[in-house]
């Protein structure tokens, strides 16, 4: 239970922390020598500040973000971060809709009496404060107050509805324009084909895959790029780019100090043992070596290393798209085309596998997933309780003096069981994204769509469900034992109390949350050290700041968790709903600042993420509207059998939306190549683009260039001197 | 509960009946006046039996049957055929596979003794006979003889998986060459293209569709046909049809007894009442206006009653192919295609409807059809009871002497209750069909699908479910009214007692059913009073003995219903087997004879059925383990836990016919295309029969063909004098 003061002083203490964040931001943005950190993408992309001048006013960088156009934006960071964006003003638009009602339910709840009037259950009797009294717990079991809720999930509903069906039309058209537009959008003229029949090897199979698209397709098919094993050729080629940067290095630290003896390094594990080299010799010869180790590899792949997977290319933007969505063979599970991913979105590695064993490794993966989701926590509990002080005393002797010390101790005593909570939870986005990956997906950005999916039903799981029905109930667990019938009423009770903990929860995500990722603290400081300790080389200091991906995969389904904690307590305690714009709007401005300024996308998926995060507001608002009808029932509402109509609306809209909007996020539609048919690009670009570094022959024997990404990073940085 | 003597007397029965209807078959057939009757198919098609004979000896008939190879039959009678005397085959194979097991299972039951053990259920003694031995209710409880049945369980299983994957195979072979082969396959260069957006009418319209397909499609696209509201222009085309034949038969009239008067008739309803004309100068007049009343609903139809639908050609069968599986529109619900059926087998009315329609529409009659299915015997059951004789006899007074006659009486006792029960089954198929109609689907062969999956589930409903489980408690109400628990027991002793009643029903559809199909003695005596006392004219005789459809919607139930039955009971009474391998065998010579002899298909789907049939041989097979899973738990079987690994495996067939063969069915493949390409069809020829003869203008102003089947009858049908 938290009480009034508590949760007003959390508020405080959350805003003084966000206040401090933006200060120390507002002083180092201005600052030159935090250009690397404050605008990654925009010197990436050749674009530095305006004039050299950082902000001429201390509020200037809140203009820049409310100047920006959706094409701006579009420009820097690409369809996916737009509409990563939009998600934040759909959730604005649909909290705010949710507000219009919800003040009205604040005095409706405050001013009826059913915690005054309450009876003690059990032993206990019931606490509550005034924050309490602005909930729907207030109201009286069968009270005819109850109506204006049954309105309110009415109303709840049509707003997310209207929202999400704007929203959607919208988004359907920034696809569309994207995908017609001129420009690098080689992947509108390839598609992906797997399974293959066969076994044929090396020219046999590249014959094979010819005649067949000509077959199928006649002078519309190109050509098409034969998938191989590239785990060696591809390891080869990361050594080559690592013996490659060793020696710019090695060539850098004596151009600098020219008088000092040639750099050596010991050629053992960390360069620790081993016998002695000149590193300038060493990785010059490496470099020839390993070369010719990647061209025999690169023709040995290509003769006995096939597997039955092409990229296929197709002469007009029309036929691609038809291609990609016409059955091919007679044996439909042969053949099988699917619409080509961005070259730098594919998943090599999962181009091959065949139908039975991309169902096989999904039951599999899904299954998995739904152990994790339900067990995760046990580990957990498990770890945190062998992590104790004691426990560590016990096993690790040699310590024990240390652990003596006072402050030691009671460090170690606070943060131990915690350690392994946070431990855990911080592996496990990398371990879903491993798990969606060997689902066999074609894409990075199926892949992430995945991957944010499992994060997401694992925290509605374990922080909704868990904290809200789970909380309450363990809470009152000696109740429960003497009384099973009790349950409902104590679920009842505590619903709407736990509304409190959740306005706690998003104001820590939103004030502290945000403002550190606004103030970007953490990666200023590391740049910093890298740059001053750690970098010799013009190419290292560019790494040291490269601008980072938006982490799509762990962003949305935490936006996606607030999201469904402010839908689901919009009407038992509307109190909520403010808070939930709040941290809308501050997503809304970071992320604006983020895709203009710090992140650059690592791959484009056209927007294909919005009928996911779409998807899983109708079921935000689904929970909301069951939660509803139980909460309901446990309050004897009068209405409370209207409630039946939202749930098949919320239905029917899913299907809706499933047959008007998701086909084309699914595949491009006809009408949508043709408009871009105008804007051609030669096949042998679009070959170029789909052929993997590391099976290109131009790569091997000359250094490579320093920066992989096509855009050039200007390389007019101010130098530290003018900090 | 059925006597051993009774039922040995029932099958007995059945077999006189079949051996007098075959000796009527055998003498009847060689007659050459009776070859309208059974060789109308082959009449109609121009082939005579060979040489003038028909069959030189008594069992010719069957030497033909066997001798016919696939091949004849598919030419014969189209794929559709094939594939429905192929479910035979498969139906034949499962039995006898599952047979080889259940001859084993029947000395293990035998030979326990669970009967002669029992104890009695409440005041009841449990009745048994020598057939019911023969059954698993003889093994006893937990007894590890139960092993022998799980076993089975597995074994029936794998037949049905191996025999099904093995026709799926061939089935979409078969499909493959057929569509690829040259002929009158006109639907692989046209599409359906429905809810085009907008307004627009006639010209604009045209012009509208030409430009989208254009755009999307480039040369590949050829023309389209506008789809109007037709159903005035079919009216009228229907009503000048009729005069022409009428006109035809007064003409008949005359040229036969030229002395006598010209025909004439009275122009009210039914030739009753009105002024009295002559005939020939009346339907001549009534033709040349009706024609002109046409041609001005063809011009009016084509400039105000434009619909949102086409059918558009192509020059290729793989632009169609692709045409059809594409995504077209950005607004995915606009411009959807789907692959053409046969022009004589669209539903013309149902082309225009948009996607929210046709959800709607479904979604109503799938209700409607729920209701149809649970509830349709309860106003059976009023209607009985209302339509005793002494309910007549009170509501129909002036009858009343006639009622009192006895022999009357007996017969109407007897012979009332039934005839609702017979009048309302005998309505259904046509109301199931009219409600897949309207569901809105755009061929008759969907249509006929559609209304056969509702006919099967009414069946396994009030048929299967009904009377085994249903019965069972019925019958021994009173005891569960005493006692609610013993409902499992005396469902496990029953369970197994009502083979008995299920193999009779069988027995009476082998025996008396096919004998009556094979023998034609029905359609042998209409056609012959047809023949005498109403025929005037060529065509009217032609018209007496036209060829019959396949009627699939109610044939392919009624036989999925025998297999669902042989399944479920084939562990637990394996005696069901030999008598649903006659059904099946039967069948296959009968439906080989009418596919050969018999009957024209009404139209051709190219064996889309097949997954259809496949699916509820797997459902039936689900059936049959669910059941066994809980006879098994009922009988306390030491391996029941083992019975999940035959569900699981059935849930996996599924999904890998559902994908390996099911779009092959669906759409056609590019490959299948590309192998037809070589027979093309000029663009004018398949244009011209997606046209509707009510929309033709050459139709209108001559006398129409007497046959309007493109297959002309052979004419040189031996006079009635040779008889």
């Amino acid at each position: 239970m938290v009480s009034t003061g508590g949760f007003v002083l959390n508020i405080g203490y959350n805003v003084a922390i966000l206040a401090v964040l933006i200060v120390l931001f507002i002083i180092l943005v201005r600052r030159p020598g935090n250009l690397q950190v404050y605008f990654p993408a925009k010197l990436q992309a050749g674009k530095g500040p305006p004039s050299g001048v950082v902000y001429r006013t201390p509020f200037e960088w809140l203009r820049e973000l409310f100047n920006a156009s959706e094409d701006d934006l579009l420009d820097s960071a690409g369809l996916d971060a737009v509409v990563y964006i939009r998600f934040f003003q759909t959730g604005l638009w649909i909290l705010l809709g949710s507000l219009v009602y919800g003040v009205l339910l604040i005095p409706v709840n405050y001013t009826d009496s059913n915690y005054e009037d309450a009876k003690p259950v059990g032993n206990k009797t019931v606490e509550y404060n005034n924050l309490d009294k602005l909930t729907m717990g207030n109201i009286k079991n069968g009270g005819t107050r109850l109506w204006a809720h049954v309105i309110g999930v009415y109303w709840v509903s049509f707003v997310v509805y209207y929202v999400l069906a704007k929203t959607y039309r919208e988004v359907v058209n920034l696809r569309a324009r994207s995908q017609s537009r001129a420009g690098d959008n080689v992947n509108q003229f390839a598609i992906v084909v797997t399974d293959i029949p066969g076994n044929a090897q090396g020219s046999k199979r590249a014959q094979q895959i010819d005649e067949f698209l000509l077959k199928t397709h006649g002078s519309s098919y190109a050509s098409a790029f034969h998938v191989v094993h590239m785990g060696r050729a591809s390891q080869l080629f990361q050594e080559l780019e690592t013996a490659k940067s060793k020696l710019a290095r090695a060539e850098a630290i004596l151009s600098k100090a020219p008088g000092e003896p040639r750099p050596k390094h010991r050629t053992g594990p960390l360069g620790l043992i081993g016998p002695q080299v000149d590193s300038i010799q060493y990785w010059t010869k490496e470099i020839k070596d390993i070369g010719s180790k990647l061209r025999a590899e690169q023709q040995l792949a290509a003769v006995e290393k096939g597997r039955p997977a092409a990229i296929a290319f197709f002469n007009s933007r029309t036929a691609a798209v038809a291609a990609s969505q016409t059955v091919h063979a007679k044996a439909a599970e042969t053949w099988q085309t699917f619409p080509a991913p961005e070259p730098r979105a594919i998943i090599w590695e999962n181009l091959g596998f065949r139908y039975y064993e991309r169902t096989v490794r999904r039951a599999v993966v899904h299954f998995a997933t739904f152990l994790i989701i339900v067990f995760y926590m046990i580990p957990i509990a498990f770890v945190s309780g062998l992590s104790t002080l004691d426990n560590l005393k016990r096993t690790l002797t040699f310590l024990k003096p240390v652990f003596e010390i006072g402050a030691v101790k009671a460090i170690l005593d606070a943060f131990l069981p915690q350690l392994a909570l946070i431990v855990f939870l911080a592996l496990l986005p990398g371990l879903l994204m491993k798990l969606s990956k060997s689902e066999g997906i074609l894409s990075l950005g199926h892949a992430t769509r995945a991957a944010a999916g499992k994060y997401f039903y694992f925290m509605v799981f374990n922080v909704f469900i868990g904290f809200s029905i789970g909380g309450s109930l363990w809470s009152q667990l000696d109740i429960i034992q003497k009384e099973p019938a009790k349950i409902i009423s104590i679920l009842g009770k505590s619903l709407p109390m736990n509304s409190m903990f959740f306005i706690t929860f998003i104001v820590t995500k939103s004030f502290t949350g945000y403002g550190l990722e606004l103030s970007r603290v953490v990666p200023l400081i590391i740049f910093h050290i890298k740059k001053k300790y750690v970098c010799k080389t013009e190419k290292e200091v560019l790494l040291a700041w490269k601008p980072g991906p938006f982490s799509y995969a762990t962003a949305v389904p935490n936006d996606l968790l607030i999201m469904t904690l402010s839908l689901c307590y919009s009407i038992i305690a509307p109190l909520i709903l403010p808070f939930g714009i709040v941290y809308f709007a501050f997503g809304l401005l970071v992320n604006r600042r983020r895709a203009l300024n710090v992140c650059v996308p690592e791959f484009e998926s056209n927007g294909a993420m919005w009928p996911h995060i779409s998807c899983r507001i109708l079921a935000a608002l689904l929970t909301m509207q069951i939660t509803m009808v139980g909460y309901m029932g446990i309050k004897q509402a009068p209405g409370s059998g209207l409630l039946i109509v939202p749930l098949v609306c919320t239905a029917i809209f899913f299907l809706y939306a499933r047959v008007k909007f998701y086909p084309s996020f699914r595949v491009s539609s006809l009408e949508v190549a043709a408009e871009g048919e105008e804007h051609h690009i030669p096949i042998s670009v679009v070959k170029d683009a789909y052929t993997p570094d590391c099976m290109k022959s131009e790569h091997v024997g000359k250094v490579a260039d320093p920066e992989a990404d096509p855009r050039k990073p200007s390389l007019e940085i101010p130098s530290d001197t003018d900090v």
